[in-house]
């Protein structure tokens, strides 16, 4: 239940080994391989390009413009964590910067995830710790209303539980439920397979319209050429 | 007319060589030397810093979150075209992404404009495919009803007819019809014969306001200068 | 007061040498040591990153569509300025390119600061001219309508007076009003001198919660640990 | 061809008689009978509900923050049009108000259809002049820079050429081009001639699932039930 | 979990006599009651104003421009139900006209919330059927996808689950676990106990800076006044 | 100076008399008299229609998601005055809501103007104390950060000193600075005055185009007409 002035110590992540299979084939593939789901809005964009990330799920939900439950966040960080802010409502304000990145990275975080704003972007970039955030934004917070620690959220639309498989590249950031992520990195797996000898046939000029056997549902669908 | 379910495969295009000649000027020449007309709404941006491409529009229309007749657009290719794909409603999926975009050049497509979303961005950018888009999203699409390829469209706000030059840079997407292609190279270069003095003279420190003559102007306009 | 028509050719300008100590705190410190006021929307985006500018504010007010007053601001830069143009309504059209900024840069300017378009950013870029922008837009504008000329303006939500210094970077852009100039750049020294220590610290794994000494107020505020 | 300072004279109207038919179908079942093509974005609301007309387009095209042409399109109204106003760049001005109402009325416009501000709302609700806007502003506008009149324009997303009918209620926007004025109210009739019926069924209980014959196609698709 | 596809027909509701409680104290009362979480985002607004209702949700997942999944979703429909729609992407299309609002009436439904557009708005009106949703859309939606019925969804940026309690009104749309149902009526009764007399003082004239015993409080706080 | 933190008891309020003269002439007739400036952006929306109120500003700064300075301002409010409350960043919380409505009409308030979301707007409306604001929103804030009362803030894009003129009405809200309400409100009386005739002549049918003798000017700039 999502309740306020709460941290959750113990949390079941995901298993490590499996998380970590899950990034090399990048955000689109594991989206399709979850059957279109657990995407976070476009919104979310990293604050540097080439980053690609995954990692377990510690979530955190803080009031507008204010981050002190980002400190209490900080405590419950393992190794391979990825920290997911959710804010009670829309707020652009920073609600981290280097100091807090220093922090996270001592602890293990392999990125932040905020559905609101992130300062000291350069800093961030050159200590390369990646930030997926709705904006930039130099504005600090106050240290003055409590907030939550893992506990379920929804972050940028997408529903997030502690624990949960994150994966983030240029492309966005999905959400991938921790009990799925075996049978998403098979599915991604085997959506691979196949395609660099789909890429090498659309290089060497085939169409999808062949390659993929289009032309007939679409000429049942209607489609009509006209010279 | 705008109707669905329609693949017009002759269209008119813009002659290569005129079009050609549009991309070094830039889309803020060009612009100006349509007469300020043209222009797709500024949301239109590069996935890649410093692309600079002009060519023949094929445009499609889409249906929100289905990709199916970038199939079809893809065999109505050809050499130095740009397709430009709009949208029944606002949508943000991932229309288009590294797999398409290897046929699409395999078709000797320059470029893709969308309103709409893009993935696989940084593949494509190895690839070195500059895609114009609303915004980034890993969301792929479905395949399952009909739009149309090579008929009028709105994009971004632009009217875009098959055939017309397409001119896009890091400043945006400006569509100049076919017919126009001619003359607006000729006021584009008419716009840059004196730009090399102009600027030679505001670097040395001369202020437009005397070398476009503006202080008479300003003054009848009622300009007060006030110590 | 808001006035069109007017330029106002004497302004009690930020002492320089007190504005070029504030930009190396960057515009985060800077904000916090103002007291968390006078930022400009988050939507203040520099055309490219890494650069940090600190400067004097010449203020534009400029009407939709319509970029006259730029040339009439040109004449009032002095170097070490920073053009801050606002617009009387929402306008995303592109007010400002590499013409206007080779004159700006000959005056001495540092950067422009407009709540509207900019174009031309590549070229921009080359030349190393800054600009923060709502937005980049090919369009260009007309020189038909007075607007005025270091009066004071509000910019993305920002009060900017003429003579203010300004700060910006990859994070925004902040407003120091020119008589909190010193002040500011004293809390800013004194906000730094601590967080060499703070940062390392953090690095070698010390918890904020312990570093802030946060654990008994959070307690006191009711937070409860679940295992 | 989008061309500035033009007005156009003649234009070739749908047949009043015909447009006449198409306003009491509603914009829904119009845009569903024109094929799902035509439709303004959602973001145009009428200054009051209730509204419900069709007419044939008077076009124009403004620069931002400039009315001027409002007055050149006045002349050209002729009873039952429907000025559309499009900008050539984003603004939310107030181009409109009550004068300009008791002119376009006086001419017999039917109502205004602008991708901009409107202000003067509760006089003009009083008057009965029906405007759908992008928003409402009380913010002025200049006579400085010309426009065109009677020329294709993209208003609010959809292409409108002079002449064209226009239909507008509570639900929106749509475009009929005035060769299609004619089977479109065929196909909005035919549409509408089962609705009773099938509202009655649906009222009775019956489910569309039974009245469209969906399951079948539903259980093809893959659907699961689960208990 | 979210997936695609799925129909669930046995979900637990929240009770529907302690749901009929919740209404009569408003959104902004509940919301409170329930520790300030559970709000949809507050672009969600109802088509007319002055409609309240609370009823049990029956959820549905939807895809971009395409309704078929309101059919099925209209045989779960039971008295007291309101049905809430989520999208897997952002999408403005008009899901819901009169038609299916007869059917999910006749199927005993309160409400519909969607996080997308609804059209026929005026009829709807007139039926008296409720809808909160994200905007008003004519464009109508395909029938080719499936999505799922009764699965949890994020919705407007709130987890709903099938059988929570929805409290919808002019201040916006709040869910409450069907297993918090009862403690949030019995908190928002609580809430609204003293108000009366709160208001009869404030009414009167006294300060909620006295009657809430704030003035210590700010005065620790740092507040100074100053004459 | 904007300072956090700080009440000004003692703030010189524009005469009540001559703010009193403002309200009639509506929001669009000041702002024109005004020169076309000092309106909030078009995004501040009545909570009801139908609504028209001056009088003098009493101005709040506000930390985001906490109102507690809102009743640190209703013990500065006299009779006459609106209330004008900025944000010192964007959010959407629900900031006012029935009690303090009640306590701000006791206190003798015309109205609240916030750049932020209202709660209970349908008791609001009951009890006729209108609302201009940003949105509506059920969520409420807490009370834990200072902000401060009767300094200078921009609210909505529009500067606004304590004791300003604020008109408010269907179109929008401006502001007028205390020192210019008497010339605002000579200006605005001046512009009525042949409002009356210019109706007049525009209901016979007389074109804006003769009555403002534009065809000149027009022709002037070049203006074409084809037939």
């Amino acid at each position: 239940m999502t309740e306020l002035g709460v941290v959750h110590r113990s949390i079941k992540r995901a298993d490590l080994a499996l998380v970590d299979r899950l990034a090399p084939f990048g955000v689109a593939t594991v989206h399709e391989a979850m059957g279109q789901v657990g995407l976070m809005k476009p919104y979310m964009r990293p604050i540097y390009p080439g980053a690609l990330v995954s990692g377990t799920a510690v979530t955190v939900l803080l009031h507008p413009g204010d981050n002190w439950m980002m400190h209490v966040a900080a405590e419950q960080i393992e190794p391979g964590d990825i920290v997911v802010a959710a804010i009670t409502a829309d707020c652009t304000d920073g609600y981290f910067g280097d100091l807090l990145g220093t922090s996270f990275m001592a602890r293990g975080a392999r990125a932040l995830i905020i559905d609101a704003g992130v300062r000291d972007v350069k800093t961030l970039t050159e200590m390369g710790f990646p930030v997926w955030s709705k904006c930039v934004s130099a504005k600090g917070t106050v240290k003055a209303t409590l907030g939550s620690v893992n506990i379920p959220v929804v972050c940028a639309g997408a529903a997030v539980n502690p624990g949960d498989a994150i994966v983030a590249d240029d492309d966005g950031v999905v959400v991938v439920p921790a009990e799925w992520a075996s049978k998403t990195a098979e599915a991604a797996k085997a959506r691979e397979v196949n395609e660099g000898d789909k890429r090498a046939k659309l290089a060497a000029g085939m169409l999808g319209l062949d390659m993929y056997k289009m032309r007939e549902p679409l000429e049942k669908a209607g489609l009509r050429y006209v010279d």
